[in-house]
């Protein structure tokens, strides 16, 4: 683990660069939205930990009324486990004998949830659990649109569960419904489309299991671009959203109702980052790199500025077009990252601040936790 | 630092993916190639530790002739010195008094040689050596043609050359002349005809700092994709490819002389991933997505099998398209990278391999060292 950029007390300008910042005022207004939502709509929290990776701040959700956490991979539940989260759903599959064993220790340790979407890897738990010892709560994914994990709404479902419910040392707990690539459609109407179609197989998938006497207690899904929909459609039972807590410049692409920006949540998470050469007219290179942020979802953008444009990058160096000729060396420049989940992943250390001092230093708990 | 995804011993199969994997046998002939060439064309070979980000890999790459290392930032510096590499050169600039003092306190330390392409912080890094006490060569880095750092090739450079050999604790050793993208330039006569123009720029500021008295140990440049002209080109001193240790699906996209690949190394790097779920035909799903491997240069190919393709990839997920149905739940899939610099940067453990068996383990040093 490299060293923080920064210690508590320091003043922003002393912040070591390229580093990864929370606007802690922000970053609180959208966990405590998120919370009243919740609150307010009757439906459990269960937000996503693959994109803070952070036992301390899966700590400030649940302390704020979440039920647990979600995380995508074994090693991110036994990071977060490791710090003190008590609940955790791996909202993916594990497969592999030696990984599966992993699995069953580690729910003797904490509540666990995991999916599952095939029945040989589903007897393959059940007899992990049995040789440990331990009990664990399967969901049955279901494949509602996304086209990649998860078996068919329906007769498949109820096959699955059946098994599940049979299977020893395994409780039925419900089934996991997750449209991701339906948060980024960018008109509102569109992601109301899809997940109205989302919920309608859900709900029938749901109505079928209860009709063969396997209630879901837990049917989970909706991210941060859909989170209202699930959240109100009175199918689901728990809501699952990550990005609300930093957004990025891929959510700030998206439209609300009135076709004007989605921003029912506020960017609190920055690269920040210091020009370190200056030599040619009309830009300036700055020294964070795409080993900062990642380009999955587009090139990060300047805050604050319009007349600022990144225009290229390469590992470590980023070139921002500046017409005007606004920066000098050793300037600093806030990037909002195209994606957080994969930048968050880049680093070791959140650096909180709030107004011009560091308050708090995250470790990225289960940073580069991909088995 | 996570766990490793494996054991010295081990049975390839029994890797945890996604894993970063070393084919030994490839890496190792491309190491002696490398080295073979510069002894033979009577150049120092100073390889990028930013690819490899690896004090073992440097010291390999020492024992087998190269003067030392290159990489782009201060604490991958102080990672690599920390590991006992004796001579390493950051090719890049370093700004800021915080970063300068530690600049300084690690060239007492080792050999240290800086980039500098604007007077004022050279002025300021004269000052910070002069404070500890400490001594450190510095190259004036010319643009030849990056369009990003860099001062403009002769009087520009010869001012600031000027200066560096005139400020105490600044040792004047030379240029820094590198043309990064011209490494990727599809065609051969296209990487030729552009390092032809770099050399002619690189050749004129040399000779005119050597006319007033400024003699260049060091000409420093060159990459995996061009080290055969700038290596037998008589200008420059030392070349600096990194990626040719494990080349990546991009380098292989470059054409040779005859209009067949660039193939002058082997891909010995891979990310090695499992079939987590297969519930539909004509695709599987593999548990490797892009925060195991970088996408600025696309997506990975997956080795050794023509009718697999990767398709789509999210953060814990790549999808790949497999109209066969060859791939079944748990088959392992060996995908190579994009870019190996920034897919290394993703990993805590290279895990070497030979034969069936994982031979060695070898950390990652200086992943995540950004400042």
């Amino acid at each position: 683990m490299t060293k923080p950029p920064a210690q508590i007390g320091d003043p922003i300008q002393d912040i070591l660069t390229p580093a990864l910042v929370v606007d802690l005022d922000s970053f609180e207004a959208n966990l405590r939205k998120m919370a009243s939502f919740a609150s307010e709509a009757g439906i459990r929290l269960r937000p996503h930990a693959k994109t803070h990776k952070s036992a301390d701040i899966a700590l400030m959700q649940i302390a704020q009324g979440a039920v647990g956490v979600c995380c995508q991979k074994l090693s991110e539940a036994e990071a977060l486990v490791a710090g003190g989260v008590p609940d955790v759903m791996i909202s993916n599959q594990v497969v592999g004998i030696a990984r599966l064993t992993r699995l069953a220790e580690l729910a003797g340790k904490a509540r666990l949830v995991v999916c599952v979407d095939d029945a040989s890897a589903t007897e393959a738990l059940s007899a992990a659990c049995q040789a440990v010892g331990s009990q664990i709560d399967v969901v049955v994914e279901i494949d509602v649109g996304q086209n990649r994990c998860g078996v068919a709404p329906g007769a498949p479902a109820l096959e699955l569960g059946r098994l599940v419910a049979r299977l020893p040392n395994l409780r039925f707990a419900g089934v996991q419904a997750y449209h991701g690539s339906a948060q980024h459609y960018r008109s509102f109407a569109a992601r109301r489309k899809a997940i109205d179609a989302v919920t309608e197989k859900t709900r029938s998938t749901v109505n079928l299991l209860a009709a063969n006497g396997l209630a879901c207690e837990v049917v989970g899904g909706a991210g941060t671009g859909t989170y209202a929909f699930e959240g109100t459609g009175g199918v689901y039972s728990e809501i699952q959203p990550g990005s609300y807590l930093f957004m990025d410049a891929d959510y700030g692409r998206n439209l609300s109702e009135d076709g004007g920006a989605y921003a029912p949540f506020q960017n609190s998470l920055f690269v920040l980052a210091t020009i370190m050469s200056k030599t040619q007219a009309g830009q300036a290179v700055s020294d964070a790199g795409h080993k900062s942020y990642a380009l999955d979802s587009g090139m990060p953008l300047v805050r604050g500025c319009s007349d600022l444009e990144m225009v290229s990058c390469s590992d470590e160096h980023g070139v921002i077009r500046d017409p005007e000729d606004l920066l000098s060396l050793e300037d600093r420049v806030w990037l909002i990252p195209g994606h957080c989940d994969p930048t968050v992943n880049l680093h070791d250390w959140f650096v909180g601040v709030r107004g011009d001092r560091v308050e708090t230093l995250w470790p990225v708990t289960a940073r580069g936790c991909l088995v």
